[in-house]
């Protein structure tokens, strides 16, 4: 158990947060030792477009696929469009990977708060966001450019192959959890096709899961159920763009968006995945050195798990939560420490391990 | 002042919460004598739809047009698929009315307790969501029905006039308002066409209201910022999806969603205006006469204001707000009194006048 991992710290804090995970990964093998790993920097990102014109190599693809996984930081910068940013760096590597599903747990961490009075116990949410299509397929255009009639377009593409892929993961998701419970999210109502398609798969690929309790909702009214009932959810699966959505309100409501994690998966284990935190690339706070490493650190721990180190991840979980819940927090979360000072102390609990 | 309106009350708790409302307004109009209005009863809805095959008679249009406006209720039944019944009804005038502007006030009302702990004073929110085309354009299609490689696309399309109309009716609506501050809320990092337009006509229609105070935000991010800095908020416009899904957000965050008002309102007066609660049908409830018609009757004052009776309208939202504050509620505002229960304190309030 040797592994290779391609690290793409992107733009802005991404360096940040990124060399701080390496810190306590590397740690975190070295103290154990029972597995070994290997970073590997690529500097795809906002300086590598500056230069080249491209966001990542042109080989970019056949490059990536030698890793066993990806760590990546976040991009996008104040002084490129984000729509350039984004196409030319995550999202080329999302749709083109086949990483069709984005794993999002949520939940209310030691250190953080839950704002919602309505949620005793916290928030503890598993989000399965479909990866590789509907709304962000790509299509679409801009006619009559600057003319008072111009008419652009954005165009969802959903496929049955797309959908049902993302359904059986989501049904396999909430059967690995204790409640079994699932929440399919669509807009049935408003959308007559691709959200109707969704709604008969979801029907048909439930009939495989009997053990699992599903519901349906639609987009707007799973916010209210989000606000008013935290307690009746549990795994929840939906479009591209609505858990985009309704993962960066899970993260708030459960406490913070500078915990939160994402796995892109692709679960037929042809590509190798790409692990990042939710936050993004927050140039607002770049070189200042209090970034919250705490989102990165949880994604490389959901990495550990997925290339086979289990039983490490739930160690480094460990050592994360004894820091956070002992106060050492970052400014985001109303603490004072910068984020070197959290690598340290989350180095020192591995040592102890 | 003689006011003719059309009462649509369609199905499920629409015709209570419409009847409800009816009588009192037509008590608040006789009360005040300052103003005559009429309630005609058009049986639109899945009865009618049972009846005719069509949610609404032929002529519908023109038949609406007659009129002041519309006091609306709510379509859905659970046995016509949500497509079928919402393109039916509600959509069918939202769109061919070009009723552009759906306005929607957002606040913690007397009754209902914000459940954020990061809102101390509640919430007082003005949201604007464009509501003539963008993902309810309608267009879209399947193929390919029932094979493996299915396609199903939900085309959203925008039009510069369309966008700027609407950004012109936030501006204004925003400078109306004490803080004159607007967030324009988009996705332009991975909608690459339409979502690039809004940003560039929010900026030039900007520069016509330098008084105006105005960011953008990514619709995801918005999110997060209506759970943790809700103080930061005051008017906000978006699409007509983004808007749909912050709008219940919103008002569950601000206490309820059985108290949250809408107008669909064609600025330029040549249609009537549409006044709706944002709930729904709620056919779980249906015939049980709880349904809260606070909803409705705030939409009523709403419509009240837009045919010119202010005064009028600010009477009522007095009469039901010390209603609600005097804790005569139903019960999903943990309250124990029923749907008539509600109308006659309203009443009794309102002979006092
Ligand atoms: C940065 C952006 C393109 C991205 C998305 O919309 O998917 C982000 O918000 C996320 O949730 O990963
Ligand atoms: C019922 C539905 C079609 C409608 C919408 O999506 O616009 C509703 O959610 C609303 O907010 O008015």
């Amino acid at each position: 158990n040797s592994y290779r991992i391609a690290s793409i710290p992107g733009d802005g804090i991404g360096l940040e947060v990124v060399s701080a995970t390496i810190q306590v990964i590397e740690k975190l093998a070295k103290t154990l030792g029972t597995f070994d790993i290997t970073f590997e920097h690529i500097p795809w990102g906002t300086e590598y477009y500056k230069q080249t014109g491209r966001y990542v190599s042109e080989d970019y693809l056949d490059s990536i696929r030698q890793y066993d996984a990806v760590l990546f930081g976040a991009v996008g910068s104040p002084d490129v469009p984000d729509h350039i940013s984004l196409w030319g760096l995550l999202l080329a590597l999302r749709g083109p990977l086949q990483l069709y599903a984005n794993v999002r747990p949520v939940r209310t961490f030691p250190g953080t708060k839950c704002p919602l009075n309505t949620a005793t116990n916290g928030i503890d949410w598993m989000l399965v966001r479909e990866n590789s299509e509907g709304e962000y397929a790509g299509q679409g255009g801009r006619s009559h450019v600057g003319q008072q009639w111009e008419a652009a377009t954005e165009v969802a593409v959903f496929t049955r192959v797309g959908i049902e892929r993302i359904m059986r993961f989501a049904f396999e998701t909430a059967r690995s959890r204790p409640r079994k419970l699932l929440t399919v999210v669509t807009k049935s109502n408003s959308m007559r096709n691709g959200m109707v398609l969704w709604d008969e798969v979801a029907a048909s690929v439930a009939r495989d899961f009997p053990d699992v309790k599903w519901d349906k909702m639609l987009v707007d009214a799973m916010t209210v159920r989000m606000v008013a009932k935290p307690q009746s959810i549990d795994t929840v699966v939906g479009t591209n763009l609505h858990m985009d959505i309704l993962s960066d309100l899970a993260a708030a409501l459960a406490g913070s968006i500078g915990v939160a994690p994402s796995s892109n998966l692709d679960p037929t284990r042809k590509s190798p995945s790409i692990f990042e935190p939710v936050h993004g690339s927050a140039f607002d706070i770049i070189g200042k050195g209090v970034a919250n490493p705490v989102a990165t650190f949880w994604s490389a721990a959901e990495m550990l798990v997925w290339i086979g180190e289990k039983d490490a991840a739930a160690q480094l979980m460990g050592c994360v939560e004894r820091v956070c819940a002992a106060g050492i927090l970052t400014p985001d979360l109303g603490g004072s420490s910068d984020t070197q000072g959290v690598v340290d102390a989350v180095c020192l609990e591995v040592e102890k391990l």
